[in-house]
């Protein structure tokens, strides 16, 4: 896809989509920006009219990341976009058209030598799968029909740089359609919950489903969808690959859960240190740490993360910076934060 | 436990931890209030010293939903706090003491006929499994080597309310010690991931975490362990179970991402939706529908929520109300969010 690999045994890259207006090419151009810098690695752009595919030239060369044009219902919307110059382009099955369309769009692919991504989602399921059972299970059948039969039409058309999404809103009905797909293909897979819902709820539900199925060893690329901003989509897709170690946090971060055991306010301890980190990391210097732990008493302190590279236990009034288990020296509770990061910064390195 | 059945095919329970001075019963049990509230099923309050033990009983007592007592060290506060009424214990088998210790427990346990909880964590494990391999599957096997064996030497004295938790800060880890004790051993499982972190990290691997173990059918209570309010815990853990279908949601509500199809603000009327929804629900109302869709156009709209039983789909400056995926009417953008509260409100009961 463009520069970043996908599938055979890439790292599982984290995509989003702008929700900017794309005949608006400068706004969409700043949100890509912001995604990029977030971490994203590979971008979507729906392209819903002839006027924003008119602009998709602008998009794909401005873009640092590439680019993807999300076409529904119109074949020509697809041509369009590719000769712009997309990275790709992801069609719905569901609603792309009858075969003939089909195979237009398939040259036009295999001479740009671009990707494709079939997309297939259980609410725009073709009106053909409109009697299948509607439990979890027909419905992971009739999506890895559906996209299959695409897959199998493009192929017919020398189409090789495939990769198939089946997403549902249903966790459960997803991860059976993805293992189902896996057991009979070898597709690389984007992954996600669809309409997952508002921040909370869309980052618990995207979380379980896409932890699934990357634990289960399936998925190349995944995307979060949120009802929110985009870049919050990146963040989460990041921290979801780090949970499960498919990419290196650098460093990890736990906290305790404070208890009545605790005598600072490590919430909001916990939470500067995490910001500071992040604005480190976002500056692009690089922390020599693997493990930091912000823990609240002695019982979750140096003990429960002695293998901690640097760490705080809070005490009464005052909280202990401790080492692989070791303590460094004990600090007021008001200097904790300014005693941690002068810490910190003595494993921070910055690039020339 | 006390009126709140684990395991043998009960419901998954949803537990906290409070992180007020368990000195202080009134702030505690105010959160205890705030807790229940939220959701939650079972509260646990830590018992750090002899002061806090003496006050168990005020918070046994006044707490509207059963209490476990958080017993670290000294086995004495176990002791005093089952004699002040606590609904359960949880000890820690790294740091409870010797056989006597733990037979002199045992005994106070089964004449009090309460509930215990044997929790290993990884980094709190017996000094006699220091020399393992540190990596999951060792630290797995010990988690649940230990446990084990608290668990036998409390069977031994006829203790039979016995559930299990093994808990580690990695995913990995505590997905495999859960699924190796299910393996070996029908004892009701207590899933979290402990230090899990801030916020948004901590929902991330939580939900991944207790998730996965959830979805391969094992655990009977779970708690999410934040870096935050615990309120924010416990809605949590709700979400989590309302994802995996252990919980019914009542209404499920589904939204899209957004992208530049949208000509509403979405993001901001899902939000508001979502609170009303929220502030219906903790009102003791039922909103008598099974699925709200909230899509920002007609790609995702009333086809790919055809099932849902009211939604809306934004178009330009206007949105639809549909319902299963027919029209009921459109209307203006500033108007939406009032139609659709109007319709919610006709599907709302209200206890007498």
């Amino acid at each position: 896809m463009g520069s970043v690999p996908v599938g055979g045994g890439a790292p599982v890259s984290v995509q989003s989509m702008t929700n900017t207006d794309t005949r608006d090419p400068d706004s969409t151009l700043a949100q890509i920006l912001a995604l990029q810098k977030a971490g994203c690695d590979i971008v979507r752009v729906a392209v819903p009219d002839r006027k924003a595919s008119d602009r998709m030239r602008e998009i794909a060369e401005g873009s640092p990341i590439p680019v993807i044009a999300d076409i529904h219902f119109d074949y020509r919307l697809a041509l369009r976009s590719i000769d712009a110059g997309v990275h790709g382009i992801r069609i719905n099955p569901g609603n792309i058209g009858d075969a003939k369309k089909v195979a237009i769009v398939a040259r036009a692919i295999l001479e740009a030598g671009i990707c494709v991504r079939v997309g297939a989602n259980s609410g725009s399921l073709h009106a053909k799968f409109k009697n299948i059972n509607k439990d979890s299970e027909g419905i992971a059948q009739a999506l890895v029909k559906s996209a299959l039969e695409q897959c199998r039409l493009l192929e017919k058309h020398g189409v090789e740089k495939i990769k198939v999404s089946l997403k549902s809103s249903d966790v459960a009905t997803t991860v059976m359609a993805c293992r189902k797909l896996a057991e009979v293909s070898d597709y690389p897979q984007h992954v996600g919950i669809t309409e997952a819902g508002t921040l909370r709820r869309g980052i618990i539900k995207s979380s379980v489903g896409i932890g699934a199925i990357l634990s289960s060893g399936i998925g190349d690329t995944i995307r979060v969808s949120l009802t929110a901003d985009p870049v919050e989509e990146v963040k989460t897709g990041i921290m979801i690959l780090e949970s499960i170690g498919l990419r290196a946090g650098a460093p990890e971060i736990v906290s305790c859960p404070t208890c009545g055991r605790t005598e600072i306010d490590l919430i909001k301890l916990a939470g500067r240190i995490e910001a500071e980190i992040e604005k480190i990391k976002s500056s692009g210097a690089i922390i020599g740490l693997k493990k930091i732990a912000i823990m609240g008493c002695v019982v979750n302190g140096p003990g429960e993360a002695s293998d901690a590279d640097l760490g705080i236990a809070g005490g009464k009034e005052r909280g202990a910076l401790f080492s692989k288990g070791r303590l460094v020296r004990t600090i007021q509770e008001k200097d904790l934060l300014r005693a941690f990061l002068e810490e910190l910064r003595k494993h921070t390195f910055h690039r020339e």
